[in-house]
């Protein structure tokens, strides 16, 4: 194996070649540096993916890995309606990777799928760290960003009287969690064998296109990098969370944190047509796409006036934009609630819960 | 086993008591957010901590490693000269814990020992993520700091004819760290029997009270926040490192940055009394403290002409300094060298190894 210096040296290398404003010292010292500005606020987002918890390495090209590293972090720091700057990355390898032949040309992958990202974002990777671990690959994602003093988008701005966004479409990614589950994997499975535990198989039934994508929506989330920063720069909303431990369980968060209540339209979620996949009937399809988790959409609450602008911005940034529902005032023990054909009921949450655990 | 949710809520509670300068939004959102200001300069350090790889939870009381956790990444903040501010932590949890029924209290050991450490230098958790791990614990310890722009102390600042300093002792550490694989155990360990797999023996030979400050040093090390910083805003130091990989690799790692060669004196080094333990013999102590790591004292090279304002500082910080070398040109494949009766030979650079992965 290669020893830990070595390592840093490689990805130091790669990460020689980004710059970034304000950056005084990257890779290579005890702490990474760089200046701040009067006006403005630094953010930081941390995110831990663990093998065989957050994802299995049976299924997950190292590609496509080390994009959904960087991506998972991106958004938190789009939900805060700021701009990405630098990011910093520990991992810590199991022995049996270190062992096998394969490695460097993981590694290798990973890396390149991280620093796709990145370099779509311009953001610079400026520190991190390695060690071996005992058993399971652990992945720690950090980003830091910046925006103006004040700018910032929080959990806790929601009013009544707000209508409820989402970005794009929900419930593509568990649909896909759930055809990996259960044996489905996709062409760039099979190119990147790269992992010596990956067993692909070749997708069958179905429409091929709708399970690669569902996959895809799983193993390489797309950030809303500049639909994030934008509203924040704009001013364009009072709240705003992503989706990671479902639409239905964010909401609830973004309720308890504003101390609202919130309504959601049945037939407005915009539901992925990836989740015909898993279901054909409509009250399962809407359960399971509200309570999937891992879309990494971004979820707002906005005064209404600012519809026309929103809905500008986001065909500016090629994006879907749906209006769901409205906040309410508090009045129930359940926050949030769900309406169709004029009838409301509460809203089950249900979180994200990994595989079970 | 508490949700995740609930395990954040309490440390949310706890980490809501403090208070920084600064801190525009803390714990509890998708980003924590500081106010930046001109002239300054943020730093950020992450260290990752594996079980049964950086440490051991048989003989690591909880309390010392939440200590630990912090004071690795405090020591690197201080080794740049500069300020901790803000703290974010990663726990990826094995189950194990999760399921022995006193994970609470652990846990609750933990974040004493952590929040003992952080309130000891006012530094503010703001963030962080939690995962279940299917094996071992994994801690990840973030640190961001601040200072003057440009005042922070880089490795890579070291000049010729500079006089090399390292505050404190060296060895303890590692002496402490071969104890404990050898079975030794404190009364620490004794009563912190929280973690299940903890199997406390009673110190056996030696001094117990060197045996007990071996082993202290290794698993609640100090780091040198007060001196670093003040080393710093002086402006008296050309460049710093923290002694955690073992003397003689980060002086190299010095050497490499600054492009210089750096000789040490044989009979300067501070060997740590707790290295009499191990070994009588002189070369083997000798070779043992500059090669054990994880000391976290400071290794910085300066002016010769700053010595007397470097020794009130270290006085008062209550710090032992001691002048060990000097920085040459680099004019061999070999950057450090040790002079022992006038003869000078090349150093052997053997960095800290973990447990010989």
């Amino acid at each position: 194996m290669p020893s830990e210096f070595d390592f840093i040296k490689a990805i130091q290398r790669k990460a020689a070649a980004q710059s970034a404003a304000d950056l005084v010292l990257g890779i290579g010292d005890d702490a990474a540096i760089w200046r701040e500005q009067s006006g403005r606020e630094s953010l930081i987002t941390v995110d831990l993916l663990v093998e065989d918890v957050d994802f299995k390495l049976e299924y997950a090209p190292p590609r496509w890995l080390g994009y959904k590293a960087l991506a998972v972090s991106l958004s938190d720091i789009a939900a805060m309606g700021a701009a990405p700057k630098f990011s910093l990355l520990t991992l810590s390898i199991p022995r049996w990777i270190a062992d096998c032949g394969l490695r460097i040309a993981d590694w290798e992958q990973f890396f390149e799928g991280y620093f796709e990202l990145a370099a779509k974002h311009r953001v610079a990777l400026i520190g991190g760290d390695i060690s071996s671990s005992p058993d399971k690959l652990a992945i720690d994602s950090i980003v830091i960003g910046q925006c103006q003093a004040g700018k910032a988008v929080r959990r806790d701005g929601a009013k009544v009287g707000d209508a409820i966004y989402v970005t794009g479409s929900i419930g593509a990614s568990a649909a896909g969690l759930k055809l990996l589950l259960g044996g489905e994997r996709v062409e760039e499975n099979v190119r990147s064998s790269a992992f010596r535990r990956l067993k692909p198989q070749p997708p069958e039934g179905g429409t091929t296109n709708a399970i690669e994508s569902a996959i895809r929506a799983h193993l390489k989330p797309e950030p809303r990098v500049k639909f994030g920063r934008q509203l924040g720069e704009l001013g364009l909303a009072n709240s705003m969370i992503d989706v990671s431990d479902g639409l239905a369980q964010d909401l609830a968060h973004i309720c308890e944190a504003s101390n609202v209540g919130a309504v959601i339209e049945f037939d407005a979620v915009p539901i992925a047509e990836e989740v015909s996949l898993v279901t054909e009937n409509a009250d399962e399809a809407f359960e399971f796409a509200v309570s999937g988790g891992e879309d990494f959409e971004l979820l707002f609450t906005a005064d209404r006036s600012n519809e026309t602008e929103l809905m500008a911005l986001a065909d500016d940034c090629q994006l879907r934009l749906t209006r769901i529902g409205e906040v309410l005032e508090r009045s129930l023990p359940v926050a949030v609630l769900t309406r169709r054909n004029g009838e409301t009921t509460p809203l089950l949450v249900r979180g994200y819960d990994h595989f079970g655990i």
